[in-house]
């Protein structure tokens, strides 16, 4: 059986499965973007790993070595930050083909060192390739009582978002089409998003601190796709309200140019390294204006738990089911 | 610049340079194989992260799964016994062509769970890639005052070695030539040395808890390139006595069969995964003795530490300069 049949998801349950139940040491396992630790009383201890491999993730010739530096420390900053934490130490495994220049490790590793401020980092290894591969791993701390989860949601929490959506798959498609003029801001704010996104760290740790939220999640695979983590994870369904979803004025502005419809990068691009979090109606309005107070990071309430069932609810009322269809690495699409 | 002219380690040091000195809770920061890190009184963090690439590290046709698996959970283990801690807490990140085959992927895990028996398996994440590249990230812990570095060897300590040297490089000849019969126990020797090496866990512990040791590494690159490795860090030289080597005999059966000389194996070929370590002249003999008593492997002297230099000394009495050649991913060869 090939793996496109089982999917990158049908492949970690059956891991999972082969693994057995996580030992005493561990809060959270395999199956989550983060594991939790235990590792001294008052902190646990955090591990991710993500990867960009040339060609898969990135186009070479589309992003700067600098850009690739960040944007590789920043997805692993954010899954970080997804979970109310602080970034610690930072590993590289780097693999180069060997026409590779020292201009070019020098201007990845200075993005890498720009978009960790903070963080320490302390290894890795190098090795040749046929393509350029990066894979950052990412250890860092929590409190106990700061641990966000996936799995907290309950019907009737409303479903909250910083920032803005769907700005990195305006980015994208802007790269895949080199007849459009990119020398706008529109354009420019929109690539930037794409390609060096900011990991929301203080706006994790401003949530985590107000210990309101009932779950969370980073938009890395796409909104819907990433949501419905938190469904799986927490057994229940949401409602989107489509007019409420926060899409700058410059993602709309290159998706008219492009003819295409910014609600389906906002629902389905992903990449935008924006949390989306959940909690109790009766807190969810006051949680946003804490965050906002903060941070400056403006936070939108976009949904609601419900029992079960994904859906997008637009103006006219009508009620469209929602499908994840982001990101899946081995899905036939 | 090409990378191919500074090598794996030049690009190392700039990296080193580009980052500054490192922060106040790292105890050993970039350029070693394990960043060690202070986590909390009673005992360090170790952690490290090695790949494994198809047609660079492996050929797809000449490992199965399983071995691949194992292999590369053992060579990061293996650097975790070389700072004489214990592995805790493993990620994998797996990198696959789309036509993977799910029983591919669970024999890979399967091996990755036999080798990393009591290493909790936490997490990592998956990709596609035009080929399989399987990057480990291995968390570890030792207590600081057992803690093992590169660089205490200091002039007149010994030069001593666990198991036997070359074999994983007879291994390596062997899958290379096809034109030579495998089915023999010496063949089954060394192919499983190089397919499945062990890593030296129980003896990185052994020698960690007697305290006489001043150095230590594990066999990857290559004995001559990891002896200098010490040196570098120690700021030595060595003395290395050809005939104290410890060749198995099927080592040295592989190599007649193939023509070829199994001492170049023992001195370049790297991926033993054998210990090599140093301790002062008036402890040393105990210290193979006690490693041997506890963990049944021997323990052999092979040199000395001297001011500077690297040399081999032949049964003759004559000294030849001895060159680091073994494994840089980036220097032309």
């Amino acid at each position: 059986m090939r793996i496109t049949e089982i999917g990158e998801f049908g492949l970690i349950d059956r891991i999972k499965e082969a693994l057995g139940p996580p030992g005493a040491g561990v809060v959270v396992g395999i199956g989550d973007d983060v594991a939790v630790l235990r590792a001294r009383p008052d902190r646990y201890l955090l591990a991710t790993c993500d990867i960009q491999v040339e060609g898969i993730h990135f186009l070479k010739e589309a992003i700067s070595p600098y850009q690739l530096g960040r944007k590789a420390a920043a997805i692993n900053i954010s899954d970080i930050a997804a979970m109310g934490g602080l970034p610690t130490y930072l590993l590289v495994s780097l693999a180069l083909p060997k026409e590779t220049t020292v201009e070019y490790v020098d201007s990845l590793y200075e993005g890498i060192i720009t978009e960790a401020a903070g963080v320490q980092i302390v290894g890795g290894n190098m090795s040749h390739a046929p393509q350029i591969m990066i894979d950052i791993f990412l250890l860092g701390e929590v409190e106990p009582d700061h641990l966000l989860l996936r799995s907290g949601a309950r019907p009737g929490d409303k479903v909250l978002v910083t920032g803005s959506l769907g700005r990195s798959g305006a980015g994208l498609a802007l790269l895949l089409d080199p007849t459009v003029d990119r020398s706008g801001e529109e354009a420019k704010e929109v690539l930037e998003a794409h390609l060096t996104p900011t990991p929301r760290l203080k706006e994790g740790r401003a949530i985590a601190r107000t210990r309101m939220a009932t779950s969370i999640i980073d938009v890395s695979d796409g909104t819907v796709s990433d949501i419905a983590h938190i469904c799986e994870a927490s057994g229940v369904g949401v409602r989107l309200w489509a007019d409420t979803l926060p899409i700058s004025p410059a993602t709309r502005a290159v998706a008219e140019a492009l003819g295409q419809e910014p609600l389906e990068w906002a629902l389905h691009a992903g990449e935008d390294y924006e949390l989306i979090f959940t909690a109790p109606a009766d807190k969810a309005e006051k949680l946003a204006a804490l965050v906002k107070d903060e941070t400056a990071t403006p936070v939108t309430i976009i949904g609601e738990i419900v029992e079960e069932g994904m859906s997008l609810v637009l103006p006219s009322g009508e009620s469209l089911p929602l499908e994840p269809r982001g990101w899946d690495h081995f899905r036939r699409r």
